[in-house]
């Protein structure tokens, strides 16, 4: 099954596409979809939709998984984080995926084993699951991990749902 | 100019649209685009999205404006909101439009005259404006509302700049 994972942002939105069957693992491709903070807000939202639904229509992943949102004391930055998640769960909804939504301390604990892991970690386990992978950068190596997370809580049963929902239209 | 004023919200999204003409204003149409809360949030955004567009497309507005989001300490509910502003704005991207962003006690200040309304004053004073117009509920008077201080806020300038922004595609 392919899955693309996604760690949204605004100025950087990470994705990454896996392959997963069983437990063996691939990576497909992966990359940052950037907006020009110059712009007015609702053309960087454009932006971002427009690259991620592109990326979408070339790897045509068959099921999605997206970070929730870590919501602290800076409501203005939870508030951008929140406007460009919402666009990106509309590129996924779009595309008939049904994205699953894990918590950063789920993702990492199936990529790192501990919910505690520090960002560099991520990205040092991601570059061990697929070490001839070039990592796009941060984000992108968090999608990434997302992408293998979701591998790890989805068996048949999810793939069958997905289907169905994509059937459902 | 046709100007759509829109007030977003994930379970209740108002929109509003009227017609200016220097200090000439005439109410168009006014509703709200609802989700259901049982769907996933990516659902929720899609058919928050649609709605939308389906409205913009009906009418075509000249213009848009939104109101900015007030960020309190729930931070939930500003990620909430967020998404669904998110969406709304794409939907305004998407048509062209290069929506003005104003600040609640803005909108109430061009509308009632001061900052400090009620929300019941604003739905009132919506309907002084517009005597005719039946009101689909709060949020889609709210929404009348920032398209009238939208009304205030361009002059043929403004109109200009939009023009110029659709032109430039």
């Amino acid at each position: 099954m392919r899955i693309i994972g996604v760690d949204p942002g605004l100025r950087n939105l990470g994705w990454g596409v896996i392959e997963a069957e069983g437990s063996r693992m691939v990576h497909v491709a992966n990359g940052i979809c950037r907006s020009d903070s110059a712009l007015p807000l609702a053309l960087r939202l454009q932006s971002i939709f427009r690259a991620l639904s592109d990326v979408i229509a070339e790897f045509a992943p068959e099921a999605a998984a997206i970070e929730e949102t870590f919501v602290n004391r800076d409501g203005q930055g939870t508030l951008k984080l929140g406007q460009a998640r919402g666009v990106a769960l509309l590129a996924l909804a779009e595309a008939g995926l049904a994205p699953g939504e894990y918590a950063p301390n789920t993702v990492k604990k199936a990529v790192v084993g501990t919910g505690h892991a520090a960002k560099g970690q991520i990205a040092h386990m991601v570059a061990h699951y697929f070490p001839a992978a070039k990592l796009a950068g941060a984000d992108a190596a968090d999608a990434l991990a997302i992408a293998i997370c979701h591998s790890h809580h989805s068996g048949p049963g999810a793939a069958k749902l997905a289907a169905a929902l994509r059937a459902a239209g």
